[in-house]
């Protein structure tokens, strides 16, 4: 439909159109409202005008959204899911976390962070009885000069190895979740989980339209972080693992390449760095290195 | 925000996430739905990357698609409400009832239709003891060449003096609507009552949005007309009454200029085309000749 010949009369009418709902938004009194209403109404006609949007096919659209609110409650947030899986969510942590010298990327927040989660010594472990592979996190925070920063809260955060967050139990446990500060050189390490792949909700109407189009609702393997310091920005991001099958096809586009690290297997009768016994488990460890750009070098 | 520099390093950033999720939806099966996906998510960022969204924008995005999924329910629909008031159920409209020749333009259908209203006699009354002003319309139904179409069924409906369809009053009345079809000429004429303005539901996020940006939630006054014939484009349409003070802030930008037409008020001692007798009120009339497309002609 879309190397369909539209008439002139027909252009004038769609463009005439737009011009007079962009139009009706002239008297907005906040200009920031006022752009995004314009700029929305905006993309919104030229996704319509540009497929050619069938009146069942608006229909199907409109029964959709009603699926994704009603399935919406205090617990089960459908609307994230569909920003998410759209891309919508990753774009605008893109569009807030300009390119800045060699700064760490961002990456999506997620909905699983808790605010005072244990804080952690340095060395200390953040698994809280959660189940899965012992894993090693080593790196040191600086800033994009080089320089180390000292006292950097790093939030860490991840899934156990059943693909679950302890706040998914409602059991009121905390488990594989922790803060910790770096040392006055930048250096930082904790004990963690090696992360799992796991799917996002996909029981509702996000996961049909999933399965409608061949996609998987599977999360690459990742450990979340969030990085606090003095007179930088805050970062908000994952590290992901090198060789997880789902890597490319990430249900969400949170992976980046820069953020793809090698979590090293370690036999089990590696000595481990802190000398901590794993009872001959085997073990991995991983080192990420975080740079900081300083705050307000994109403006907010 | 928007007239701020982006680094060449953001831009592809930028770009290869909305390349990403894009490829992301080459393996859906059904070609139209894959076609859908891929124009949508290209509109949406294009969206996100020109306003530079916030994440606390982004927030209050999630938290307004919240408000309007958990207002609707089977009585209330708020997203068409949305769609309404941004233009996008009129931009769809436009796109499914191209121009053809001189055939009289469409606009929104609007949620209160109702199958099976009464046959009525031309000339006959479609108030049903709803209250307002008498009106007669008549007019006549050709195809594009200017050759009468008899037999059309033309359905219409509108709302009453006090701003309200039959079905808002929940008490099963059958008012204010009614079918009828054309004669051998293709003439028609019936008794209405003269279209008032009245508000669409304000009360809930969508109205809250309008009072946000200065909008009224008033549509222009108008009368519903469905029209359709052996062989002829469904014509979904309303005239709407010359005059009207919202008829340049219609609330869901139905108003078209071919649409408006003259309701000229009588006075009460005018006879009526009928010898109907109105015990001296004043009356208006209108004529609304109607063109009827070809079916098919924009390949529905």
């Amino acid at each position: 439909m879309t190397d369909k010949k539209i008439s002139a009369e027909q252009t004038r009418r769609e463009e005439d159109l737009v011009r007079e709902v962009i139009a009706s938004f002239d008297g907005t009194p906040d200009p920031r409202l006022k752009e995004i209403m314009q700029s929305l109404v905006q993309h919104l006609h030229n996704f319509v005008r540009e497929v050619r949007l069938s009146e069942s096919e608006w229909d199907k659209m409109i029964e959709f959204l009603t699926a994704v609110g009603h399935i919406t409650d205090d617990w089960r947030q459908e609307f994230i899911l569909l920003s998410d899986v759209l891309g919508v969510s990753m774009q605008t942590v893109a569009v807030n976390n300009e390119a800045y010298k060699d700064a760490t990327e961002a990456t999506v927040f997620g909905p699983f962070f808790v605010q005072d989660a244990p804080l952690i010594e340095i060395g200390g472990d953040i698994a809280g009885g959660a189940p899965g592979q012992a894993c090693w996190v080593e790196g040191r925070v600086t800033d994009t000069d080089g320089n180390p920063i000292g006292g950097a809260r790093i939030e860490v955060w991840e899934a156990d190895d059943d693909g679950f967050y302890d706040v998914q139990y409602n059991d009121g446990r905390i488990a594989a979740r922790a803060h910790l500060f770096s040392d006055a050189d930048g250096n930082y390490s904790f004990w963690a989980l090696t992360p799992t792949p796991y799917p996002i909700p996909y029981d509702g109407p996000v996961g049909k339209m999933l399965t409608a189009t061949n996609r998987s609702p599977v999360r690459a393997s990742h450990l979340h972080f969030m990085v606090t310091a003095a007179k930088a920005r805050t970062l908000v991001t994952h590290i992901f693992v090198d060789g997880c099958e789902y890597m490319r096809r990430d249900s969400v586009f949170g992976v980046k390449d820069s953020l793809i690290k090698q979590f090293h297997l370690q036999a089990g009768d590696t000595p481990t760095p802190d000398g901590r016994d794993l009872g001959g488990q085997p073990w991995t460890r991983a080192k990420f290195d975080i740079v900081l750009a300083p705050e307000g070098v994109d403006g907010h």
